[in-house]
Formats: structure tokens, sequence, C-alpha cells
């Protein structure tokens, strides 16, 4: 008998897969196909041979915690203890996973909102919890209200994702604030801000829960170092929390994980001593118009970005497919993969959408506009 | 309230950072510091440049699963396919922990052998599963009677630790056909067997559960490449298990943390190509013997050690303080750092024995001794 029954292989799994065995361009599974920084890499290659090797402190690097902290501040204004507020994770996954196991309890519920990235059931449904699942509204807004009418003693936790995957939705000031207003409600709810796209936002800046005076105690936030420097196969995020919650995720992660990667963790630190994370929203902003640009003539209608990598476009013009099919024959037939969005709906919801990668070479998404144009 | 009310930090980060305070000689934490082998650095610093900085595959990098089945093969005669059989995890730990969390469930009851290593408890209690814990005899063999008696029909999984940390005990035939009488009367019961030493093994040769064919279809073996190659530091271990429980495994692995560092696995695929484990265990046979001569004079007592870098010795002769006060005392006034054994059961029984790594160079080893021989 599964624990996880209804649980199958992650779609970015398949579509990565599928879109090597047809030899496709991979805009499914979100990572950037352009080179690291060649400071990171020379860091990395010259500490290859230092003595950075062996386990580092459980919590993560020393040095590492400080400049997250300084991070965080000079993004921010928010000052950080890094001794008892920060987590070093093997990726932001692993510290949802251990955020979720170490504050989640038989019979709690925790409300995540559809469309919704795969990896916040798991481990709400492995702590016996019920996921309750509210939908954004058509225009991918919030709506608070249903939310509230959701909330009750049972629920323990809200997930938020800002920047949104896959929508490249942002939450505004309002959203915030009728946010704080139900939280002042329900006074055992915690909130978990994943924010791992949080350098990645366009004509909108991007309003991180580190900024939300009245949220800081009762919040963890999730980044990735993995998303804001481009390197997704190191592993490597962070979480803040304030005291009393980090000593609980602590004691899962001690015994979950021990520690992270150190040859990663100590060229990350240095690194952040160098490089700057303010150009990375133009960076993809140029990327997402240009994309944007080279599909204008194509018969998909291409929804609004505000955030993340991710291009989500309607195909109701060109198919009557569902999602996954659709993607399925956008592979074999036109040698282009993307991510049904359906398959982010508990009841695969579809509503002909799918969801394009911009994180790529100018050539590769070049070549992807001119295959997605002659459909 | 904690889910995990009992759970403190982990006796490792405990000893390490005060013995990093006190500037003691660190013989805790069980880490080497000796140079890692040049060529598996220089394999590192080359690839930091190439194009292994993005997400590997959820189960592992291809081609290191492949050699990692080459490497069973040629150290048990195993046949394993590697797609279906054979998990990278991040450290063995998230191995252990993705294990039990995939398949303990409510209620079971898991049998953990005292005295016990440290990160099997915490994934037990999180999945509301109850821990039986068994004591070894007095000379660390396995009772597999008590163990017999303590097995019902809730019981789920049962875990070894072969080489066992902290007791340096390996499992003989004996304790195998006892092992495997057992299981035939309980069909139910999972074996997870952590060899995560499995290469440091002295004078009896080390048993694996890969080599026993009764076992193969029930049990899940946990392996290390930071034990195996000196690398504590990159998290990178792997676990194998029959495909229908390796399902299970995988669906809590890839939203747990996905995948694992992408530069770790390439480096460590490529260095399987050149290196051989059969020089390991030697190079820690000359290490313990010299550490034990180095001993020989001092008032420890030493136990026997047939496997793992741990050496255990009893202080009854020098002091009757309990472990941890020993242990603590041993740094603040003799500068060495050792692991109280108390810490191991979970009612801290205290038989007047710690435990040193003596995965150190000869120096370090030497100096220790010096002020061990001096109490
Ligand atoms: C962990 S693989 C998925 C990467 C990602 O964040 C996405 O494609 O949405
Ligand atoms: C994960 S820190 C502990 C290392 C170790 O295996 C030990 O010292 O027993």
């Amino acid at each position: 008998m599964s624990k996880l029954p209804n649980i199958i292989t992650s779609i970015f799994t398949i579509m990565s897969k599928m879109a090597a065995e047809y030899n496709a361009i991979n805009l499914s599974q979100g990572f950037p196909n352009f080179p690291v920084d060649e400071r990171l890499t020379n860091i990395v290659a010259n500490l290859a041979k230092k003595d950075v090797h062996q386990y580092l402190p459980m919590a993560g690097y020393p040095s590492l915690l400080s400049k997250i902290a300084v991070l965080v501040h000079n993004s921010y204004g928010r000052i950080l203890q890094p001794e008892t507020e920060i987590l070093v994770t093997a990726g932001a996954t692993q510290g949802i996973f251990a955020t979720i196991q170490a504050l989640v309890d038989t019979e709690d519920e925790v409300i995540i909102l559809e469309p919704s990235y795969d990896c916040y059931e798991a481990p709400v449904l492995l702590s016996n919890a019920k996921p309750v699942r509210i939908a954004l509204n058509d225009d991918y807004t919030t709506n608070w209200e249903t939310i509230e009418k959701a909330c009750s003693s049972k629920t323990k936790m809200i997930i938020i994702n800002n920047p949104h995957n896959p929508t490249g939705k942002i939450l505004t000031i309002t959203d915030f604030e009728a946010l704080e207003k139900l939280l002042r409600k329900f006074p055992n709810i915690t909130l978990l801000s994943d924010e791992v796209y949080e350098y990645i936002t366009f004509e909108e800046k991007h309003i991180s829960a580190h900024t939300r005076s009245a949220l800081l105690k009762r919040c963890i936030v999730v980044s990735s170092f993995g998303k804001t420097f481009h390197i997704t196969g190191w592993k490597v995020g962070y979480l803040v929390a304030p005291e009393h919650l980090m000593k609980e995720i602590k004691k899962v992660h001690q015994f979950l994980v021990f520690s992270v990667n150190s040859l990663s963790q100590v060229a990350i630190s240095d690194y952040l001593d160098i490089v700057s994370v303010q150009e990375i929203s133009s960076m993809y902003q140029e990327k997402r118009d240009y994309f944007r640009q080279l599909l204008k003539n194509s018969r998909f209608k291409l929804m609004t970005c505000e955030g993340t990598y991710f291009q989500v476009a309607s195909y109701s013009a060109i198919s009557n497919e569902n999602d996954l099919d659709f993607c399925k024959r956008l592979i074999m037939e036109h040698g282009v993969a993307a991510i049904p969005i359906s398959t982010f709906y508990a009841d695969a919801k579809d509503l002909h959408l799918i969801r394009f990668c911009f994180a790529k070479d100018n050539a590769t998404l070049e070549e992807a506009a001119k295959r997605l144009c002659s459909i």
C-alpha cells in the first residue's frame, strides 16, 4: 500500500525526458541554458583545490549565513540574525519539505493556491494533513475572501508563491493587506512564502514578505540560489524563519539531510561579495520581451508575465486537445517542449494553456519561436 | 507544540562546535582531515568550466547510475538495473529519511538497534510510527531472539547498520542467517541496511546485504560517497532498492529534494572510472592500528574495532563522570573532542564509553594521543 497513492512522476521529469527522446527544444522544465557567470565558475575551480570537502555546520557555512543576512538587508531592509533565523537548504524544495514536515501535523489543513507548483502537496500528505486547494481568479489574482472562508481552527499554514509559478503573477500591496487582515483573525496560521523567483520581476516591483513587518514573526520565506544565479543543478537554497519556528525546522533538517554541499556553499559565499542581484530582472525582462515579440505572429495567445522566467500561452486558436496531449504533440510534431498547465491543478482543470520557459539563449528562443509560429 | 519534542541538536553539531570554541583536536564528528585525492579535485576544477550546473534527472545522473551498478557488481556480484533500482541522494541521511517516510506509516513499528546512530528516529516519529529500540548484547553482537520477540504484525521495518556506528561491529554470516530466518516469519517487514562504512572493514570481511539473495526483494541498502571517498561535505550518497519499493521512495525523493548537486554527481561519475575502492580498508586499518598503538600506554581501554573509522574506548579507569561530562572536560582540560556513547541510547545509558574518529592524518593522531596519554 502506497502512502502517496495519487502522487505520480513530476511533470518536469516527464516532459524533460520526452524532450530529450525526441530531441526537441526544451522549454518545459525551468532552467537556464546559457553559461554560468565565469567569475563563479572560476571561484569553484580554485576552491576545488582547497579544504572545502568536509561537513559544514548543519545550518550552513557561517560566512554564507552572514552574507545572506546582508543580501536580505540590502534587498529588503530586513535585519536578520544569521545564527538563529537563516538555514541553508539543499534547494528550495528541501527547505519547503522540512518546513512543512516540522510545522504541519496530523489533521491540520494547509491552504495551497491553484494553479500550484507541484512540490507542496507531498509533504502535507506525509504529515497526515489535508491540502485545501483554492483556485486563483481567472486573471490569476488571489481571492482572499474565498481563502478566508476556507480558514478555520484547523488551518495551520497558507502557502503563497510570489512571483507565482506557473502564472508569473506577483502579489500587490492590496494582496498583502488582505492577507495580513486574514492572518490577524487566525493567529495560529503560519505563512510559507515561496519567493524563489524574487529577483525576476518586471514592470511591477516584487513585494517580499520580508518587507511586511506584520508577517515577520509568523512567516517562513524560501529562496533559491539556483534561480538567482542560474545554477539550478547545485541545489542550494535557503530559508528565513523567526527563531521559534526555525528551531523546529532545524530539528527536521538535521536528520533529513544534516548539511548542504560544502563546495557550493563556500563558492556562493565568495560570489556574493562580487555579484549584484540587481541586473537579473532586466536580463530576464529582455528575454521575456524578445520571446513575446518572436511569438507575436503565432497563433498562441500570450498571457501577462509579471515575474518568473515562464510565459503562459493559450493554444485555443490552434487545437481542442487537452493540455497534456497538446504538449506531447508539440514535442513530437513540432520539436518544442512545454509544460501543460492542467498539471498544476489537482483535478487537471484544462484551460488550453501551456507554459514556456524563456531562460534560454536567444538562438534557442529564435529557433523555438520559428517552430511555434509555423503551427 | 513541537512535533519532535524530544529531538535535540545532534551530538555531532554540539561536540564539533565545542571543539572549535576550545580549539581542541576534533575526534568527535566523523570526517577525515587529510586531503581529498588530487585526481578528484582536478576533475572538479575542470568540470567547473563545463555545462554541469543545471538540474540533473531526479533519480541521478544517468552515467553515475550506471557506474554505481558497476561498482555494486564488482564489489558484491549483484546485478542492478540503474534506471529502476538505484537512487542518488543528498547524502545517506537524505536517503534514509526518504526511505522511512515513503515506507513507514502511522502506527507502524520500526526496530532500531542500540546503541544507534542518531538519524533513524526523527523520520520514524514524523511518520507517526513507533521506534522500537532493542539493545545489542554487551559485546555488541546482535540478539536476534530479542529482536524476533519484539516483532509483530505491526513491525514495518528493521534497520541495521553494518559496519556499525559507533561500535565498529560487523555482522557475520550467522547474523544474516538468523535475520533471514526471522524475516521469513514476518513477510511484511522491510530491511533497511545502512552500509555507509561498507568499504572500511578490517580483519573480518564486510558482508553486504547485496550478497544475500534472500534479502534482495525486501531490502534497501544505503551507501555514502562521502565516507568512501573522504568527501563528507559533498553530501552525495545513494541507495539501492527493488523496483516496487524504489517507486515509493522516488515519490518522496522528488518532492523532498528533487535532484542532487550536479557538479558533484558528474565528478564522482568520472572519478569512478579511475579510482579503486579496494585500498580504502587497508588505509584505515593502518590508521586504526597506529591510533591504538599510540594509546597503548594510556588509561583508556580500547574496544574491538572491526570496521568504520571509529574507535570506542572506556574511561572507567580515569573517571566516574558520565559520558557527556567526561567528553566536555576532555575538550576543556585536555584539548581533545570525542563523542559520548550515551547519546546513542534513548535513555542515555552510561557505560563510561566514548568514541574517537581516527580518520585523521598521523600528526593529528599523534598529538591527540599525546594528550590522551597524559590523562
Ligand atoms: C525541480 S524541476 C522544476 C523546475 C521548476 O521550477 C519549474 O520548471 O517550474
Ligand atoms: C552528519 S555528522 C555525523 C558524522 C558521522 O557519521 C558520525 O560522526 O558518526
